[in-house]
């Protein structure tokens, strides 16, 4: 369930784009304990002054490599929030070459009521998720 | 007001977009209860290796139809939500020959302060609306 | 740290487009006291036919012009929120050209702990921020 938005600066080969996606999916995975198929994730790619994403003072030096991910999601547990943003930012360091100080996460909660994953039900109340 | 925001893979006709997004908005009135001009809808359109929209194991089978829907709403009821989705599933699929298995919704709710449609001021914090 | 989502029917030029993001952001800054450098802007330009945006009854008559903002914020009290919609629409109408009627924001507010500005860290839990 958790919905993913990604804003990226365009100019990624789609087999980046690819790995991108499928390497932050696992990460949902294993820090959310969601199902292999609880995935939904849409792409923006934006010319680059289409973006200013600064540092609120922080010292990180931003590239055109940034990713903002805007996760819409279900309530969940500070720790394991803290674990999503560990694990991504060490992920895609190692494995899609994104520096961690490229990494912006924005998360907002949901509740059970708000999601319909199709048929025009609402499967957390209904109890079939 | 709601504010709708659609995420859909491109290559849908004029018309049928149009149609997508009158069906959804008298959806939108009836379900919520909210005046006829209370409109607000944006469409982005993906190529179809932007959006990766899985089941979460619910067995539907997604098509280059599918219509992600992310709303931003004050809050509403369970039972009014519930009438959204079963309207907009039912509405999409005999108008707009969208399979329900095709439409995925969220909500997330915000406050009467949260809200300005015009002049700088907060409608709902006014009177106004 | 708020987020900032512009939609905007394409048409604007390169330097226009900046002004309103400076101009927006220079209000966010004075309305919602945050750091310069707290800045996170993202800009969707959509053809004509993806922006449908009435008034709720209100009597505005929206332009080619329109600013669709949509804000993720941490938690703000209302009176800071209202100084931003005048601000803004103020400073848009005087500094852009952009008429009062055509501004329309929605805020989203969600907490500490849903967001990371890099290294993985939660920066207002670590105390970073």
């Amino acid at each position: 369930m958790p919905l993913l938005r990604f804003d990226l600066i365009e100019g990624r080969d789609k087999s980046s784009l690819k790995k991108l996606l499928d390497v932050t999916h696992n990460v949902v995975v294993e820090a959310f304990d969601v199902p292999q198929q609880d995935r939904y994730q849409i792409v923006h790619e934006h010319p680059e002054d289409h973006m200013i994403i600064e540092d609120t003072g922080l010292g990180f030096k931003r590239t055109k490599n940034l990713v903002v991910l805007s996760v819409t999601s279900k309530s969940r547990p500070e720790e394991k929030k803290q674990k999503f943003y560990n694990l991504l930012a060490e992920r895609l360091e190692s494995e899609c070459d994104i520096a961690s100080t490229d990494l912006i996460v924005s998360i907002v909660e949901n509740d059970n009521a708000d999601w319909s994953f199709g048929l025009g039900e609402a499967q957390f109340l209904t109890g079939k998720l």
